[in-house]
């Protein structure tokens, strides 16, 4: 290839410091080194993460950096000892390593992946502990091992995970975050079963992924609980079968739900990321075997609580991280379930905007009406 | 039966109101109504629920009362309709009932028991919603519908475990509460499998019983952590492999016990009541599956919290009422192991009294050296 040991100087959108828009500028992206392979980023999608990093509430978060953590492309180049993918492949980058070496891989219990978190944690690459990216001379960050808001990035070969070639990246870079973590946080964190209960904190992307989810599962009933009433329309089509906007009642949101179910539902999910919903998600679950699993991510600092007696009594507090897949081995058989029609992945894409217009998309998404926002990078 | 029908006076330990030193007096004891059993105590132990109540701290504590849940005794009379058990049978009463009839029993997921809890909640009996107990006419109220602190008290027949009579009364008392409940914790709730860490808060009865079912339960390293370290060396012989004292470090003992065990223990238990501590044991538990059972029973109005990122990033944070035994089918299965030697129990009886000095016995609950302390209510 003519750009290999290159270095590809390209467009990305640059957040230079918390809070101010987004510049594309000119990125000098260096050539893959060991255990890193170099991907062309053809599409990318937004989702909250990104935004609450780069306003600034993230105290981990680094600046000048390159955000983007969902998206697809096809492999440019690969570095010394890659052997699982090389250049052409397609291929969707994941924040979430599997490296099937380390403690966690090892264990069968989880999809947390230990080997390069050290560095992807604070913005740089495992071997020389240095970015790929930089812009007249100065380093640019990475961001959770992916910045995929870039023509072209560099990422350790563990997060990268080769694709049916025929799936349409325009479509398949929702499987990188938002779909996959819904689909997840249902069969493999909770493990609905059917016949179940469920009720769903927040309508957006992963909220209707857990819904689509549950309905798979065979959730008898599937409870959406929103303060915005027009999600309902589109949340049917995803599974949701009762619409509930605490809005409308003066009680708390938990005893409203304990009350419309005998008791309590089987399995709750929060995919807000606020703490006082994660505690009603819990305290309305059915005492005995209620299980409620955080989704969202809340501010760094905030606090979940509740009585020990919630949970003395039966109900189970859990959380996931990227739906529990392995990340590897598992975001290709979600592309498959996809090309099979098996799950939907098209009806979360609302709009449509070229890299250049990333600032447009974020405003996108803080509306109502925005479920994911992909973005042609090439264009 | 000369008693049959009869009201019989007899012996209580009656606490007339919060924190004041519990009476002997003669309480008349009503015959059983439609399915409720009067039982002949002969051993009952103290445990810290009753102290807790009797405190005045516990806002649904009803005074005058009968305090008491931990005992055996034999059948006396069965009132109407009441068919598993009759005069003579020897039988642990049980303060969480099994009806195998309410949507919790049928639901195969839990051993929380609803049909009388309404009146059990409320030192009642459900047929008549009376007390069976009375003092000059003055009602006494039941307590954890079991009221075990007296020489009669009549249960319903879905809190009455009928228990091979071979079975020594004043040893296998101990099952109905604390001993089962600890092991439970550990086979039923966190169901620790072999090779696994784990680290129990509070070595009282419960911690040790939780030491114990973890032993046999082929956990590798078991950590008891106690702010006294007398404790350890009676802990070692319920299978605890290394203390630590908290008060031992300025670390926080959540990232004492990291360090420990390279990352976190597989399972924890809080066996003290101590909502700080439950924290502690959610919080040293290893990312990406370590499960913490909270077994104490706080104060009310106390609240547990921690930051969601210790949920998402794969602990999960569970509780345990009764260790999850279903009372009235698997305490007569505790008692056989226990006569089969696959269980301790005689080892955790530290003292022996009578009914008349159980003020004594609670001054005994609260020095260190003490584990459970026996009465015989018959002399």
């Amino acid at each position: 290839m003519a750009t290999e040991a290159q270095v590809i100087t390209c467009k990305a959108a640059v957040a230079w410091e918390a809070n101010k828009p987004l510049a594309i500028e000119d990125v000098l992206v260096a050539p893959p080194q060991a255990g890193e392979v170099r991907i062309k980023i053809l599409f990318t999608a937004l989702c909250h993460t990104d935004a609450y990093t780069w306003s600034g509430k993230d105290p981990e978060g680094l600046f000048p950096c390159i955000l983007g953590h969902e998206a697809a492309g096809i492999v440019e180049s690969v570095g010394e000892g890659v052997t699982e993918v090389q250049p052409g492949d397609h291929v969707i980058p994941c924040y979430q390593a599997e490296c099937r070496e380390c403690k966690f891989c090892k264990s069968g219990k989880t999809n947390l992946c230990g080997k390069v978190r050290a560095a992807t944690g604070v913005g740089i690459m495992m071997n020389d502990r240095k970015s790929r990216f930089s812009i007249n001379g100065k380093p640019i960050y990475h961001f959770m091992g992916t910045s995929t808001f870039s023509q072209y990035t560099v990422v350790h070969d563990v997060s990268v995970a080769k694709i049916d070639p025929k799936a349409p990246l325009e479509k398949v870079c929702l499987l990188g975050c938002g779909v996959a973590t819904g689909l997840g946080a249902v069969w493999n964190t909770a493990k609905v079963e059917a016949g179940s209960i469920v009720a769903i904190f927040g309508l957006g992307t992963v909220g209707l992924a857990v819904a689509e989810g549950a309905k798979t599962a065979g959730a008898s009933r599937i409870i959406g609980i929103d303060i915005d009433s027009k999600k309902f329309d589109v949340a049917k089509n995803f599974g949701v079968t009762e619409f509930v906007n605490p809005k409308d009642y003066e009680k708390p949101i938990q005893q409203v739900l304990v009350d419309l179910t005998d008791g309590g539902v089987d399995y709750s999910f929060e995919c807000i990321g606020n703490v006082s919903v994660m505690r009603a998600a819990l305290e309305c679950c059915h005492k005995g075997w209620g299980t409620s699993v955080i989704v969202g991510v809340a501010a760094s600092g905030q606090e979940i609580s509740t009585r020990p007696f919630q949970l003395v009594t039966g109900r189970v507090w859990k959380g996931t991280a990227f739906g529990g897949f392995k990340s590897r081995s598992q975001v290709p058989w979600l592309v498959d379930k996809y090309m099979k029609k098996e799950i939907k992945v098209d009806e979360y894409i609302t709009h449509n905007l070229t890299l250049g217009e990333i600032n447009k998309g974020f405003d996108f998404m803080h509306e109502g009406s925005c479920l994911r926002c992909v973005l042609d990078t090439q264009v």
